[in-house]
């Protein structure tokens, strides 16, 4: 089970503070080159403009943490790199309870979880910790340690490009910017390295663009730089997140819904897990908001296991790799993709070599005695060639013939053989 | 509320004999003119052939009433004009009550009512009365008096046009030939006036065509006269009749249904009154029949309050301005179109002036501190930006997002100030 | 009722031993001719090649039966022409009772019946039998004659045109391919000349293919001569079998679902019988397979009783002429596919003479007096006239309408007879 591999990457990177610059980034880009070796590593200046966004600072960690009034360290950075909020400015000082309690988060309804929050684009500083240890704290004096560096850096993204025998193009991304979280957002950056394994060992039809992106302003950044070139070669792709729980399959249309990746993510999901959850573009949360936004319109739905804000752990230290992401949870989100990838490779569109039926008995590829049950027997292949005229899809014939579309690969490979259909 | 000011006038309205043609139709035309002193009143001489139609003669009434064998004046239309069979032609003279009994009209299953009958193009006279008091006429000899006149006259109706910043017009009709019942018609009238009144004052982006006509013959001589003209720049009308009552909304669409007046009126009724009343256009009744006919084909719903036949008042004395009509109820039918015109006024098309979603936090429009919650806080603003693509309309955006167009108003303006979308 | 003569027709038509070849086709042909006398016979020589088959040799029984053990007669031929597998080749000889069961076919689930096999395209002997008599065979040295004759001969079919107003062609097939059988396949034979009976006396606006052919094999034989010429010309038609059992009507569509036939049988059946059932395409199983396949796709739908492979006698010497196909099961299905060719004969699209609604009172087609019930006198007259916009057809305006499109075809003459619509 490939979960299992993928799992163990994900305990991998684990450690690492990511954030959506700085070396966590890169040291996560890093990690994946091992197994994708041929994954370019890009940067962007600090300060760079991209569409309506400019390019942030440059966040570096050194160490954070709280020294209490009995002298007890706590909100260790170093423990946990949930504690500190994403992008606190520098800060060292003593101050009054009442004072830190302005920098401190907590989520009240959940009072063992350390909540993620961050502050990218306003300078605050604060420290995130559970509830249960919130209460504790005394009255007295803090002393505070924020020892961290914001400075005109560089943006990091990775970008594989895998050529196919077209030069169309399947665009896959995911974000590399969540620091110690599993599902959202460990999954999806296990997930998709894996996926590209595959792909890179295969031959394809279609050439794949992956891209290892932090979120919004990294798919911004990627779209600034990169959009001209693949809007007209990307016919077809995926979003890649909160693919790592085994506790339900979901679907997030791209805006207009009636893309290849829409159709081809719901036939998948609906033959894997009949009762997946249908989201509507308004719940939308990750990077289609910037693949899909207007005139951007590239075709990119997601094919998820629960979806980000749909979990109870979502966006805390309780999304872990022991009881939200599972070796299962992983290997199911894995297989969705690939099945859906493999649909899209496989969606051509057939054209019988004959008209009127051929005769199948004569091939063997029929019974011989026509009884009352004869018409049964092979009644699939006759469906199929009945709908190979030059206009149907095989997924088309998939939905029309209610099976899942890899129940038609091997029938088709049979009909190619006996000459009895060609495709265009 | 202006229900009461709607109810006041058309109180004053109430005595007037109004029938397709004659003097009550010019009162009523004169006394909507104090309100919309620009009204024109229109007049087309008896006997104009109009398509396939010729504009009858006008009808005046002196005088009708019976005199009973015991003496008693009954049935008297100067007590209440419906006791008349509109356009009853002259007659005076002493019938028995076997031969008045083929002049009188009742509603057995209606006891207290007398029913509206009109006879305007076969030549009779008659008289309406409750079922109770023809239950109590006595046999003998009854003294009859219609003091008529049908004579080559004219037929009038009234029309404002209200200039806006476009010649697209709005056409909005209703019909002046009933005489004393509430909301079939005076409901209609009194809605008209005051929307009118409103758009005479309002700096408007499209213009607008008001008509106040006799039902189908007016329609018809309107149509005769104007259909050239106005066939390529209505885009949008609604036929304003039934609009008195409290009891419900009704829509009715236009004869193709997906005209921009159907989009609206079903969008504005069902975050008015989720439970109003949607009926087909084979049940019909009004001057949509013209309106709509095929290669006419004006875009003419209606929005309505409780339809002409779905009522038990309706055509008959107790279609009132006391129990049937109400101030709320013509309140509800002056809001229910004003805010459909106002859909229609403020149905653009727009664009976001970015690609990618704008950096709203920057703006002040998007919480600064990222927690699980901070989508929610501005998810409708993020939407409506996300289908402002240059193709959806306000109102298709309210569509997809489920909520009332005018709630999107005010997010517009504000989008609009900071210079994110531009209308096309 | 007509029933009654075609159930004769039938019973004159069962003791002929029909195959896709032999006496028995011309059998049947030449009594189809009598009611049908310029029905022309076409013959085609084995071993042709057609598309991707080739016409079989041509099969003659002379006799057949089997003398058990004990010396008694059974699986005579000549008793019933199903105890032979149809196409079986010659064969004389005494065999052990394991060898015979090897060529002996029951259906143990129907211990009274006899099966209908066949084996057109490989070459072998057999019987068919009951599951009772089977069960009483007894051991011991069985002898065995099949005196037959395969042989280079002829396919035939029948072939009747009908030419009408038009070229334009509907198209009507039945197969005569199948032994004593009622409802697969006396039934369509029987009601198809019936059709063509009434066909050929009336005066149609367009032009009638009618086609008797032995299933597949000679569908796809006509085809392969006739496909150029037709496939312009047809614009609707029928696969008439399975039309004489009283217990249901059916529908199965054309591939596409969306041809003229499609809409008019579906429109018929849901006004014959509101628990018509509705098949889809991928339950086919007569020669719509061929007349539908990809790029012959001539827009032929069936209407049917209780269709193949739905009742328990199908395939079986239970389907027969007492029990299961009566007069009035036969009435049924004759009628509903006359009632559709109706449809399409007059199925067509009108304008009305008039801008806005014509003056109905003075034609006497209104009533003169208007009252609260006035307008439901005229509704379906007037209803009909607002959809003669030079874009509904009939069969349109009857959907929109919801009643059945014969209950138009008297108003039409009448408004027509107004001068008040024009056929386009």
């Amino acid at each position: 089970m490939i979960g299992n591999n993928i799992h163990n990457f994900a305990k991998e990177l684990w450690p690492i503070n990511r954030s959506i610059t700085g070396p966590g980034v890169r040291d996560t880009l890093k990690a994946i080159s091992k197994i994708l070796p041929k994954l370019k590593v890009h940067s962007v200046p600090s300060q760079t403009k991209v569409f309506d966004w400019v390019v942030p600072k440059e966040w570096n960690v050194n160490e954070a943490y709280i020294i209490t009034p009995s002298g007890d360290k706590i909100c260790d950075f170093s423990k946990n790199n949930l504690h500190l909020v994403g992008y606190s400015i520098p800060f060292k000082g003593k101050i009054s309870f009442e004072e830190l309690k302005k920098h401190l988060h907590t989520i009240p309804e959940q009072k063992k979880a350390i909540p993620y929050i961050t502050s990218y684009y306003e300078e605050k500083w604060g420290f995130c910790l559970s509830h249960d240890q919130f209460e504790k704290l005394e009255h007295g004096t803090y002393s505070i340690v924020v020892d961290t560096n914001l400075f005109n850096g560089e943006l990091n993204y990775g970008e594989l490009l895998i050529k196919g025998n077209s030069d169309k193009e399947i665009f896959l991304s995911t974000c590399i910017c969540h620091p110690s979280m599993a599902n959202n957002e460990l999954s999806g950056i296990s997930v998709l390295t894996f996926l590209a394994d595959w792909l890179q060992e295969n031959n394809n039809n279609y050439s794949y663009r992956i891209v290892f992106v932090p979120e919004t302003i990294g798919s911004i950044t990627y779209l600034h730089y990169n959009l001209k070139e693949i809007k007209n070669k990307v016919f077809a792709g995926f979003n890649v997140v909160c693919v790592g729980d085994n506790r339900s399959y979901s679907y997030l249309p791209s805006r207009k819904g009636n893309t290849i990746s829409d159709l081809v993510a719901k036939h998948i999901l609906k033959f894997t897990d009949k009762n997946f959850k249908h989201f509507s573009w308004l719940e939308r949360g990750s990077d289609e908001r910037q693949y899909c936004s207007p005139e951007v319109d590239l075709p990119i739905a997601s094919i998820l296991r629960t979806k980000y804000g749909e979990y109870p752990e979502y966006h805390t230290s309780l999304d872990d790799l022991e009881n939200v992401v599972t070796p299962e949870g992983l290997n199911g989100g894995y297989w969705a993709i690939r099945k859906a990838i493999e649909a899209i490779e496989k969606n051509k569109v057939y054209k019988s070599n004959f008209l009127c039926e051929p005769q199948m008995g004569k091939r063997g590829l029929y019974p011989q005695l026509s009884t009352k049950k004869s018409k049964n027997e092979s009644a699939l292949i006759m469906n199929i060639i009945s709908f190979c005229d030059g206009d149907n899809s095989l997924l088309k014939i998939a939905e029309t013939l209610d099976v899942p579309i890899w129940t038609l690969y091997e029938q088709i490979e049979i009909l190619k053989n006996h000459n009895l259909i060609s495709q265009l």
